[in-house]
C-alpha cells in the first residue's frame, strides 16, 4: 500500500498540444535508494515537443512530459546517503542505468549499454512506464539526482538539467577555454547558455544568429562578437578562425561553408537535431582536418561538475516563468522560435 | 653557372596519359642548406594522376610527377648538418614552408599559414615551378629530407613517403594502440599499409573490403578479420565495434551506416578523397558520439617517426617494379585498381 505516491500531474493525452490535461498517476513506493522530490519548477525542451509529436515512433499516451525538473527532497529510503529531506535537487534526463557497462563506470550513463531509462516516455527496468516532470513529485534512485546550490535559482537552474549539460559536455570533451576561439551557432534555448559556458570557461566566443535583435543580449551573455549567417561577408571574414564550433540549431546548414570557418583541427558538434540529410565534401575537410561531431547530453557527475560550474560563475539561463494552464501556447511560441530564451513550468500552478 | 644541375626527367605534356616523354629540366645550383639526391625510385601515387589529369585546375606542363622519392644524397650545401653524401633518404609531399607559422612550429608544416611548397606542380617562395621524382635527381632543403634506415629496402620504402604518412598520422592522432578495434575501409595502396601500421601498433584491426579476393593477403598483413562490404550482414556483425575507421577509397559511401560500426567516442577518418558530396544524418552521430574527420598527410617529424617505426616493426608496402616506359600503363592499371598494392618506378630505366 503506497501512502504518499498518488501525483498530480499534466499529461499530454495524445499528439494534439490542446490535450494536456490535469491528472493523477502513481509513482512507486520509495525503494531504500529512492529520493521523493517534491517539484517545484520544470523546464520545457523542445524534445517535449518531439515525444508528444510521437516523432520518433513510440509515444505512450498519456504522456507526462519534462525533463528539466527542479525541487526539494521531501523524503528519503532507508539507505540514502547524499541527499536529505530539504535540499534543493534536480533530475535530467535519466534516470537509471545498470551501473556496471564500460559507459556507466566511466560515467557516461547516457551511452549504457542495457538502454539507459529515460525519465519519460521510457520504460524502466521494471517493465513500467516512465513519467516525467509536468507533475508534483517524482521519484528517482538517488545516484541520478543533482543537488543544486544554493547559489543558483531553483527556477532559472531547471533547464541546465538539459539545455545546461547539452552544452557544456561538449566544450570539455573538446578543451574549450582560455586561448581557444569559440563560435556558437544560434543563440536561442541552448544557445544563450552555450555563450555563457564557453565565456566562463575563458574561450574567446563569437555568436553566429540569424537575427541582428539578439546581438546586444549576446553581449551580456559574454560573447566577444556576433556575425549574421545570412550575411556572406561572414564566411569570408571568420574563415580559419575557430577551434570549436557549436551547432545548436536544429535545421539544415551548408556544412562547406562552416568547416571552413574552422582552424586546423577545429571541431564543428552539433547539438541541434536537424531531421533532413546533411551534405559535405570530402574535400571540405583535408584542408584543415576539419571535424563534424556531435553530443548527446552527458553523464551524472558531468551534469553536476555543470551545475557546480554553473552556480560558481553565475551562468544562468534567462527563463519565462508560465502556469500549467500556458503549456500549450509555450509549445506553439517554442516552434515560432518565440521565446528569450527557455520556458519553465511553475509547478505551483498544477 | 651551374655544373651538375641537368635532370634527366620524365614529364606529362599535357593531360593525355600517352604525352610522357624523356627530357631535361635544370635543378638549382645547390643552396647552402640544400641536399642533392640521386633518386633511385619514385612511387606512382593516385594524385599524380588527378595532377596530371588537371583534376584540380591548376596543371603546368610540360609536368614532372612524383612525390614518393627515395635515393641517395650525391652531394650537400655548406651548412648541411643532418645528411651527408651516401645518405640513403626520401623526399615526400612537400619541400619548403615558412618555418614561422603556428603549424610549422609544431610540425605541421602541410597546413603552414604562407603555404607549404609542393613537390611537383607548385611554386616555390621564389616563384619557380617546382618538379617530382619521375627524375633522375632533386635538390632539397635538409629539413625536408628523410632518412631512411638501412633495415627498409629503398624500392619498397618510396610508397612510405606519401601513403605511409597519410595513414600513420591520424592513427597516431586519435590514439591507435593496444585495446583499440580499428576498421580499415578498402585495401588498395593506402589500406594495405594502414592494415600493417594498426596491426604493429598493437590494435585489433578489421579490413571492410569489396572483394574476397584480398582476404588471405590482409592476415598476412596483420588484419585479424576481413568483411565484405557488400553484404549487410557486415553491418549489423560489425555494429558498434570500432574505435577507429580509417576510409581509404576515394570513392562515396554509405556515411550512416558506417557510423553506426562506431563504438561511442570513435572516429571515421577520410584520406581518401571522394568527389560527389557526403550525405550524413544528424541523428546518425547523436547515438554514439560518432566523429567523422579527415586526415592530410603529416609534418617532416611525424614522417620520419613513421619511416623509423616502420624500419622497426617491418613494415613494407608490397610494390611492383616497373620501368620507366610503363608509366601509362600503370595510370591505366591504378584507375582500374589493378595492382597490388603500390608501382614504384625504378629510376635506373629513365
Amino acid at each position: 500500500m503506497c501512502n504518499n505516491c498518488q501525483t498530480k500531474v499534466l499529461q499530454a493525452m495524445n499528439t494534439n498540444h490542446s490535450s494536456f490535461e490535469r491528472g493523477f498517476i502513481e509513482r512507486r513506493e520509495l525503494h531504500a535508494n529512492d529520493v521523493a522530490i517534491d517539484i517545484k519548477y520544470c523546464g520545457i525542451c523542445h524534445s517535449d515537443i518531439h515525444q508528444v509529436d510521437n516523432d520518433f515512433g513510440n509515444a505512450v499516451f498519456p504522456m507526462v512530459p519534462g525533463h528539466e525538473i527542479s525541487g526539494v527532497v521531501s523524503s528519503v529510503g532507508s539507505d540514502v546517503t547524499k541527499f536529505k529531506i530539504g535540499d534543493r535537487v534536480g533530475i535530467g534526463c535519466f534516470v537509471d542505468s545498470c551501473g556496471e557497462c564500460e559507459y556507466c563506470l566511466r560515467g557516461d550513463e547516457q551511452f549504457c549499454t542495457k538502454g539507459v531509462v529515460v525519465v519519460f516516455n521510457s520504460t524502466d527496468y521494471e517493465g513500467n512506464n516512465t513519467y516525467g516532470g509536468y507533475a508534483n513529485n517524482i521519484v528517482v534512485k538517488e545516484n541520478f539526482v543533482i543537488g543544486i546550490p544554493d547559489a543558483l535559482d531553483l527556477a532559472a537552474a531547471s533547464p541546465l538539467l538539459c539545455a545546461g549539460i547539452t552544452t557544456y559536455s561538449p566544450m570539455k570533451k573538446w578543451n574549450v577555454g582560455p586561448g581557444k576561439k569559440v563560435g556558437i551557432i544560434g543563440m536561442g534555448g541552448l544557445g544563450h547558455i552555450a555563450v555563457q559556458f564557453a565565456h566562463k570557461l575563458g574561450a574567446e566566443v563569437t555568436v553566429l544568429g540569424h537575427s541582428k535583435s539578439k546581438q546586444a543580449e549576446a553581449a551580456q551573455f559574454g560573447a566577444d562578437s556576433y556575425y549574421l549567417t545570412f550575411d556572406p561577408d561572414t564566411f569570408t571574414a571568420l574563415a580559419g578562425q575557430f577551434d570549436f564550433i557549436l551547432n545548436t540549431v536544429a535545421v539544415s546548414l551548408d556544412v562547406n561553408a562552416y568547416v571552413r570557418l574552422l582552424k586546423v583541427d577545429g571541431v564543428m558538434v552539433y547539438v541541434g537535431l536537424a531531421t533532413e540529410p546533411q551534405e559535405f565534401y570530402v574535400g571540405s575537410l583535408f584542408g584543415n582536418q576539419a571535424t563534424i561531431t556531435a553530443s548527446n547530453v552527458g553523464g551524472i557527475a558531468m551534469t553536476q561538475e555543470m551545475i557546480n560550474f554553473a552556480a560558481e560563475n553565475e551562468i544562468l539561463p534567462k527563463i519565462e516563468i508560465i502556469g500549467a494552464d500556458q503549456v500549450e501556447e509555450a509549445y506553439t511560441r517554442i516552434l515560432n522560435s518565440d521565446v528569450r530564451y527557455r520556458f519553465v513550468i511553475n509547478m505551483a500552478t498544477l
